[in-house]
Formats: structure tokens, C-alpha cells, sequence
């Protein structure tokens, strides 16, 4: 795997604060993105244009977007769940938007309140302004290996999902273990058959590690060709389906895992673990990356 | 790997216990024991026969092995470090002994006061008691994939220790990362070449999750045809290398994995975090398994 480049699409901005009891002034959301830049993120997701009333933690998505001393080839995505959200992430010069759905029809109804197939219909419009307007669309598939409210998902749904949020536009397809309950085989079998209706360069993972496999299964989906990996600093956001449960894989243990087997990720792991640790004492919390702590008690 | 079979070694008793700075009291390490061979444990290593003044811990090993009803067909192990602990072992009926070198001079000279080649002279005597008295020996070499002084570890100094304990009798040889730095390329490397002196079928893998790599290293291991694993229920022990830092990997972790790769390990993992957190509610101290966290906040 000698000269292999992989991109880490940082989600603690976004999914690890949303995710996070504390609320963060926009200053320290601001800083914590422009600190991870200058470590060597370039896909950072900044913020959600959800609505304040369901998500209190991401009220301040145009304060945060404007905040921002953008660096040039630098991604700041931000999360979009309609064409309200779509316009004000427009509104602050956001270049990529993400979208989610899922591949669980419980899950989604619960979420959004609507149907997978709803869910997709929405999308159609702002795919259509994004299109008009240059703003690049990744899509989420949540609850790819399994859901808090059905348990099992098909693989045959997760493709379903994955195709048509391709077709419609989406430039990468990112498939989230959102309770992260997978392993290693299950990853194995349903990237083979993601991979038949999205080109694997196409194709992320982001995997939660409430039962520690996370990083078995990046590591898995690496040996299958994925180059995209969603983590989150200091393992920022917690597992919504299990509190007191760990959340997103932590970046700094995706990093170390990644320059184990001299993958290049263009990230100084040290500046990371600093940043894992600042964020942490900010929100008064455990800091969860394992080489995080190794790292701190080394030095 | 659908009708594989892994030998999982729980050493939490053992290598858990001795690097808990709580004392634990005899009938409380009675009662693991007997815990975890009731959850399906077939190879539990049970106490240390070193001297209390370098591990109080341990004190207790001869009460510890004699308290135990000890079940047909289950090994109930112990540490041996020289020829008055083999001793003392076998007053009181002891059947499998482990005996441990390093592939790290450094690390062998801090550890243990002397060469490695010094070491393994130390281990023929006890070898030879351990065959006269149909004894079981099984060698575990620390530090193969880093060392807290030395830092990097020759490969061929992992085969030389490999091959000797082997060729002296060994059954068994666990390859310890004691500092849990080692990631999965380098893991296969090691096990690729440990192969070419020790049979697959008697290789085990002993990975701390200081960086959170064991989990993955299993993984790699398993990929390259390992089928025994060594780890420590609730992950207890820590790391004495990097305070604060996480240590043995937990074995509900590790039979959360295998469940998903369909490899039996005969487990009861309910009955296995139960026993987690009872431990570690002893211990006062916070549970390091992933599964058992999650499982805990499901139930």
C-alpha cells in the first residue's frame, strides 16, 4: 500500500458537536476548524443548516461559515437537510453540501419523518439549485449495517440508496454504520456489492466505534479499495442510540492506523492529538481517541 | 470463515490484576476464575507465581489456584518467572505455566535483569521439570512490534526468541505487542515471518490497545491464519508503559468481532460483560470494553 493516498473527511465540526450535550461558542467552532486545517485536513465539515429547534448545537452554521478564514483547496461542507438549509449554506458561500438518507426505512421515518423514497424526492430540488449554482454534493446512507429500531438492514437496500443518491448527482457516497454495530466481514460484503452501482473512488465510510470495530472496519474497507474515511477529532459526538457509548472513530486513531501502513493522509499527528485535547477541555469531556491519551501520557 | 475456531486466552486474572493498582482479595479472583469459565472460557490464566515484592498483586497465587473448583477440560494457567515460582506453581497442582522472554534486549535487561539469551537459558531447567512432571509451557516474547526503550524491534529477533521457546518446548508462543504501537502491515509481516520457525496452528497474538490498534491487529492476524488470541475482560491492566493509557484488549471486544466473522469461540458475550462490569465495579475503575460500555447502556 506504499504510495497510496487516502482523504479524511473530519466530521467533528459537524456530526461530533451536534452529537455533544456542551454548546460551543462560534469563536471556538471557528477556531477548531481553522486548527484542523493548518494540521492537514483539507475535507472539513463545518456545520449543519438544520434547523435550531432540532439541533441547538449547529444554530450558528452562518456565523461559523462566515467565521472562517477560508484557505484555498480546502472543502468546508456543510450539512444541508432541504432547500431552506440549501439557500442559507448558498447564502455563506458553502461550495459542498452533503445530504443524508438511509438505507433503513425505520430509521429514516423516524429521522426525517418521511420515506426512503421521500427522503430521495426531496433531494431532487436541491440537487437542481446545487447543480445551477457549482456546489459539489456528497450523500450519506445512515444505518448501512444495522438500526436501532429495525436491527438488520439489507445490503440490497444500502445499494439501492447508494445508487440513486449517485445518479441524482452526488459525487461521493459515504456509508455510515451510525450505531456501529458491523464488523469486518459484513463491511467486506457490502462494499462488493455497493461497488457494482457506485465506483469504489466514489465510495467513503464512516463508521461509528460504540463496539470498538471501527477501525477493523476501515481498516477492512481499505483492503477492499475505499480511499474516504469520515472520523471525528477526539472522537467528538457520542452515540445518540446508546448513551454513555463511544461515537465517531477518532481521527488521530485513524491517522495512526493509516501511516502504520505507510498510507498517506497529509495529517500531523501530533498537531491533531493537541487539537483532540483543547476541544476535549472545552467541552469538558473524556477526550475518546486511544492515541490521543497514549500520546498525552508520552509526552 | 465460517467453521473456523479460535482459542481465546483470557488473561485478565493474570496480566489484568497484576497491573491494577487496586488490590483485588483472593475470593474475589477466585470468583473471575470461576465467572469467566461458566461464560465459556476454556483457558484462563489464573495468577503469577513471582515474587510479591516486585508484584503484590500476585501474592496471593498459590491460595488463588488452590481456591479454585477447577473444571474438566479447562486450563487454569499461571506465570512462571523462574525455578522457585515453577515450583511453588506445582504445589499446587498447576498444569499449563507460561514463561516469558522478549524480542527487545532493552527491554528484557529493564524487565527482567538480564540478556535475552541469558533468559532463555534460565527458562531449560524449568523446561525440564515442566516435562518430567507433564506440565504445559507456554512462552510469550514481549515487545515484537516496538519497545518502550529501544524503540524499534528487528523481525528477526521476534523469530529468534520465536524459534527458541519453540524448539525448547514450548507449545504455544504469544507474540506480545507490550506497547500496544504495532498496526496490521506490520502485524502480518511479523506473523509472515514467524510462520517460516513456529507453526501457524501454535502462534497466538497478544495485543495492547494503547493506540487502539488490537482490535485490527487480531483482525490481520486471523487474515493470516491465527487462531489464538490472548486478551483480558473489560481490557483490565492498563498500560504500565504510558499511564492513563489503555492496555490489554478487551475479550468482549474481541467476541463481539469474531460473533460477526461467524469464528466460533464458545463465549457467552451477555454473560461476559456482566462479568466486565462486576469487575470492574471492584476495581472502582471505569470499564475499558467498547462492547461492554454499549451493551451496559442498551440493557
Amino acid at each position: 500500500m506504499a504510495t497510496r493516498n487516502v482523504k479524511i473527511v473530519e466530521v467533528g465540526p459537524r456530526d461530533g458537536l451536534q452529537n455533544e450535550a456542551t454548546m460551543i461558542s462560534t469563536e471556538i467552532k471557528v477556531e477548531l476548524i481553522e486548527r484542523l486545517v493548518n494540521a492537514g485536513l483539507r475535507n472539513v465539515e463545518s456545520a449543519s443548516f438544520v434547523s435550531p429547534r432540532w439541533v441547538p448545537q449547529m444554530g450558528d452554521a452562518s456565523a461559523v461559515m462566515r467565521g472562517i478564514t477560508q484557505q484555498p483547496d480546502i472543502v468546508y461542507s456543510a450539512l444541508v437537510p432541504n432547500l431552506k438549509g440549501f439557500e442559507a449554506a448558498l447564502e455563506v458561500g458553502v461550495k459542498e453540501i452533503a445530504i443524508f438518507s438511509a438505507a433503513s426505512e425505520a430509521f429514516c421515518q423516524k429521522n426525517t419523518n418521511c420515506s426512503i423514497a421521500e427522503s430521495l424526492n426531496r433531494f431532487e430540488s436541491i440537487m437542481q439549485m446545487a447543480q445551477a449554482n457549482d456546489v459539489k454534493v456528497r450523500g450519506y446512507v445512515s444505518t448501512v449495517l444495522g438500526c436501532p429500531y429495525q436491527g438488520d438492514v439489507d445490503v440490497s437496500a444500502v445499494v439501492d440508496v447508494s445508487k440513486h443518491l449517485y445518479q441524482m448527482g452526488c459525487y461521493e457516497i459515504s456509508l455510515g454504520d451510525t450505531i456501529g454495530v458491523g464488523t469486518a466481514y459484513k463491511v467486506k460484503q457490502l462494499i462488493e456489492q455497493v461497488e457494482k452501482a457506485v465506483p469504489m473512488h466514489n465510495i467513503g465510510v464512516h463508521f461509528h466505534d460504540s463496539y470498538a470495530q471501527a477501525l477493523t472496519n476501515i481498516y477492512a474497507a481499505l483492503e477492499m479499495g475505499v480511499n474516504v474515511i469520515d472520523s471525528s477529532v477526539a472522537g467528538l459526538g457520542g452515540c445518540p442510540y446508546a448513551k454513555g457509548a463511544s461515537g465517531n472513530v477518532a481521527t488521530e486513531d485513524v491517522v495512526y492506523l493509516l501511516n502504520g501502513l505507510g498510507i498517506e493522509s497529509g495529517v500531523d499527528l501530533q498537531e491533531l492529538v493537541g487539537i483532540g485535547h483543547w476541544i476535549c477541555d472545552k467541552l469538558g469531556k473524556t477526550n475518546q481517541s486511544r492515541v490521543g491519551q497514549a500520546m498525552l501520557q508520552k509526552s
